[in-house]
């Protein structure tokens, strides 16, 4: 992952089964959804800033871009580590980086970055991100 | 499927690659999938009273109970027909039977029925549904 | 849950975001998952005669038949205790009860029973559970 | 999409009420998902080398890369067109651009590009595209 200011984050999950497909690897649209998992686990644990207390603000965190590369595949059985950090954070959202690493062999299966938007959940349309939630992300 | 005085519908639906398992089969979960899709539109097609019907008016229906039995698997490039049908409807909610059969054997890959309850989008809790909703569904 | 000769296991699994549907609950579709999941876990855990060990052997279990009751919505963020035990085991396969309780209430989310049939991964055909098999989750 | 020497094929799709996700959106992983079903049709039905026609050759594609951008969000009820197209193709693999587009209003719903590789499913290695499948898709 790229060196910068920020800390990077870990998270633990399970391959489920129903994430395997008919290659009998973790289906690939399925490495977003872990990527979404440990930054909701991570917003909680780690910036004290939940997804939740967005939520209660009447703001959500949207995906704007996805850039993934796919490296090794993951299989039933398998346990990964996922480790975020955001690259860049301002008032029109954020950049996170991640990396999904294979627990056993500790390669990495895949990594990329996310672009996130935040919405008004009201009007469903971007809106700025205050100085108080940069200010707490910027960890 | 059961024969009562309720008429019965179809859906045509195409199995996404998404959808199969590592056993190379549609995945069991992914049937519920299927009915949910058939249902919602044959509620708009045919009963009139559409699922965003519903919605606009502060209603949806959740599922409090399904049976299903899962007969001949369906692969890859199958294509489905969903047939559905009301076997009661009162104030309390309906029950919902359903085969889904392979369009190009004509054997029922799955059968069974879906019990739904109506919610207030709201409260989050069950409410009656009206004499007007069940005059709709009563086809 | 049924109270009988064989063994309960627990197997704990959280929500995950991408499991979230329209109401805000998780989708009624995922909760198949979360059991597939925890007897994948259990089968490796519990009965030392893993999912693994199957497909080595060139067999997999499949699901016949699944009544499930959904008796209280689970959200993002639930955690979850993912109980099952054995109905039954016989050559044709096997029924297994289960009940999904919200970890911070104690409450049953939902609860039914699946049934199962084991399948020759080359012809796809079920076939008979040995008796070594039998024995092995006899417990 | 990017004009280039290579055909831009069209899908159509509908959202499947399980795509919707916690914001009433679909989900973003699901937007994948379309790509490949899209991708699968357009195989068998503009190319002539269907997927299947791959896999009883012992051979399949997946994905090593993706970029996607989420211009605007599709809701339950959307109906989708699905455009992709090679922009390369050679014996390490092809890059196909894509862009989903909102049937009603017309307008660009996501774009982004899909790098895939072909894999040997004996070995699950990548392997070399032939001059026959790299002349099918060059059209």
């Amino acid at each position: 992952m790229i060196n910068n200011q920020y800390s990077i984050f870990e998270t633990e999950l399970n391959v489920r089964p129903d994430d395997i497909d008919m290659f009998n690897h973790v289906h690939n649209s399925k490495y977003l959804d872990y990527v979404l998992a440990a930054r909701y686990e991570q917003m909680d644990k780690f910036y004290g800033m939940s997804w939740q207390s967005f939520t209660e603000q009447g703001f959500g965190w949207v995906v704007a871009k996805v850039t993934i590369s796919f490296k090794r595949p993951l299989k039933l059985g398998d346990e990964l580590i996922v480790r975020t950090g955001i690259l860049e954070m301002n008032e029109k959202g954020s950049h996170v980086q991640f990396e999904i690493v294979n627990k056993k062999t500790g390669k990495v299966a895949s990594d990329g970055v996310f672009e996130y938007v935040m919405i008004d959940l009201q009007t469903q349309r971007s809106c700025k991100v205050t100085e108080e939630m940069i200010s707490a992300y910027s960890i």
